[in-house]
């Protein structure tokens, strides 16, 4: 169906293993699994969503009813039903609370190549009670670097920014009443030719050196220390940007120690445009494959469940999304299913009569942890060699001879190397 | 919400547990992973639901639709989805195919206590082209089983029958124009005194000595031999009844080739109610935990997509029902949440100064495979130790004494015993 991806079972077991990848970093680094709803009240999902989000929500309706009578919907995100969860068991959680969910979100979203309606989503979220140090921010960049490295990606660098450096830079030049415009155009940026972004920036008469003064700031990336150097250059001395820089610098310092392989960059394009971010936001690309966009992405809100408690969650969180992702390494040639035989072991016996030894075979070989087939159909020894050669990497006949020797040939699927194995 | 399962950290660590092991006995078996979309379209759906089902299915709608117009719904079992995958990729598949489906399913069901509305069910399918060997019937069961076994129940029974039985039984005895009843009514007996199945057979006129041969047949239970024994005796001749003798017993025959521990008896009274099922029924229940009901069931289908295809597609399949089995579970206290610890080593830095070292420790530590959580949060030492207690098995401080010996002490928080490690 249009909007949803649906693999063969080799391409699956391939989409399987990198998923467990990932949820096996995620937990390596000491996040819980948690599993929310599909299906949530529609008060809690809309509370949050607006714009696009709003009009690809998916109602759900019993057959009977009517569609505005529907007060539950399909989950867009993990965020809302995240918030929903840690209000509803606020008092059986420890915090900090290292979460994480990796499940399937909806959107209805207009139908295309690559855009898919159904998709997994792999988080990873950090949620304080009443504070949450800056340091959790280079952790959940450390937690989903190491899950990015378990991907069949040649290398990814992380573009990392806050969003309180140009929210300060608008308050520095009192361009506030501009700012949704402005961090529009800025995450925009990179979509359209640089002459278009000064365009739209020029649209709204805000005077040609703040014009000068925005893309100056929107060119800023690279190395974080001379990143840091630049903007305090710009000499904003109010305390949004101030603090911005702190943070930026906070969680490069503490990215360095706790993860010393990451490729990590200050970039000041990166703010997450109209997202619900107030602090440090991130993207990752990777280099050799610009089109896949970014891989991942997130970053820290001040206050989780504004919507549903006053008690205040200050979070950071981001998330793979792992559908899209797959799908364009699947284009790039990055998995191919052809390497792939889901099945370690096909047994096929000669009649009935070998059943019991071939199960008992069969049973030993999954006490090793191996997948094993055994062919219990009824046709001619030919087809059934097909249909070994098509789904395992080994295949064994086993008859008479066999149960009597003791001994049985088990044929390399590949190569065609045959070895003697005891039975 | 109400008809939901939501677990906090520890208990969905144990749902995953159970999940995860399900899963692997299926792969063990040789049956590959498929995911299908949560969405189809209702046509798909409604092709097969009927009854209660299709009144609770769940039509989804973009936000300015009507649910008149919903051309899509969610999945209400895992069935419908691989009869239209089987069709729609039948040239790249490896017959017969097995298959396994993990995922949610959805239900409108009435809101009560044990009832879920989104609910895990794991799936095993064969699917044959054309022809399927009923030794594949035995070869599900004996899968299940063995996914049976990895969960904290301490015994189960197969109860398997055959609906050929039945159907022969009332062809012999022309009750076929009764035959939807009897079938709801034998299907019901369990969960009603006798004396109203006697009742409710009388109701249809069909004389008292055919409800005497009918009730006698719903007696039959036990030792396949002896079933199969009073099955023959009571001499009907016709291919149905005979089909269903031969089958039953080249299902229990194998079964004992393939799994010799499995408990299996045959058993009259199941007959899977008005599903779909032609041949092989079974149902399974811990005898110790009676109320749990059918951890699983299944049963053979003659054609699984007639709806779409002319192509005959025999299958068997079976699905246990996790949410729910785990709900119960639960309050029989066979799975308890208080002996879980989901992570495995928490680390807490003295501060910031130790965050590179304890990096690299972690890093040791989560190349071994453990959960590890590094406590970067700024509270008092004490609180910080509270949180470990809470969510770890081991706990380690590690300050500037401890970096310049490189030696620390790792203290196992159930016993209290500190080891002395190596940084």
């Amino acid at each position: 169906m249009s909007g949803m991806q649906e693999l063969l079972p080799t391409m699956q077991a391939e989409f399987n293993r990198l998923k467990t990848g990932i949820g096996e970093a995620f937990q390596k680094h000491g996040f819980l699994q948690i599993e929310t709803p599909t299906i949530e009240r529609n008060e809690i999902l809309l509370a949050k969503a607006g714009g696009d989000t709003e009009k690809q929500i998916y109602k759900v309706v019993k057959t009977a009813e009517l569609a505005n009578d529907a007060d539950q919907a399909l989950r867009f995100d993990h965020t809302v039903p995240l918030a929903r969860y840690t209000v509803e068991h606020m008092n059986d959680l420890c915090f900090p609370f290292k979460v994480t969910q990796i499940g399937r979100n909806f959107r209805g979203e207009r139908a295309q190549r690559g855009r898919f309606r159904e998709f997994y989503q792999c988080d990873v979220d950090v949620v304080g009670r009443n504070s949450l140090p800056v340091a959790y921010d280079a952790e959940v960049i450390a937690t989903l670097a190491e899950a990015i490295r378990t991907l069949p990606l040649p290398s990814f660098v992380i573009r990392i920014s806050n969003r309180k450096l140009l929210s300060g830079m608008l308050e520095e030049l009192n361009l506030e009443q501009h700012a949704d415009e402005i961090f529009g155009i800025v995450d925009h940026a990179e979509k359209v030719p640089p002459a278009k972004t000064v365009a739209a920036l020029e649209e709204l008469n805000i005077g040609s050196e703040n014009v000068v003064k925005i893309t100056t700031f929107m060119g800023l990336n690279g190395d974080y220390r001379e990143v840091l150097r630049q903007l305090r250059e710009f000499g904003f001395q109010n305390a949004t940007f101030q603090t911005g820089i702190a943070e930026l610098e906070e969680v490069f310092m503490t990215l360095e120690k706790l993860d010393t392989e990451v490729e990590a960059r200050a970039d000041m394009l990166i703010v997450r445009g109209l997202d619900y971010y107030t602090g440090t936001v991130f993207e990752t690309i990777a280099p050799d494959y610009r089109e896949i966009g970014s891989i991942c992405s997130g970053g820290r809100y001040e206050n989780l469940a504004r919507h549903y408690t006053d008690q205040k969650l200050p979070g950071v969180g981001g998330s793979i999304g792992l559908t899209r992702l797959f799908y364009i390494l699947q284009n790039y040639g990055l998995v191919e299913a052809s390497d792939l035989k889901p099945i370690d072991v096909c047994l096929v016996p000669f009649s009935e009569t070998e059943y019991s030894s071939v199960a008992k075979l069969a049973d030993r070989l999954r006490a090793d942890g191996k997948s094993v087939d055994i062919v219990l159909s009824d046709k001619k020894l030919g087809d059934k060699m097909k249909y070994a050669a098509k789904t395992a990497k080994y295949v064994a006949v086993l008859g008479e001879d066999e149960i009597k020797s003791g001994e049985y040939k088990l044929r390399d699927l590949e190569s065609g190397e045959e070895t003697v194995q005891e039975l």
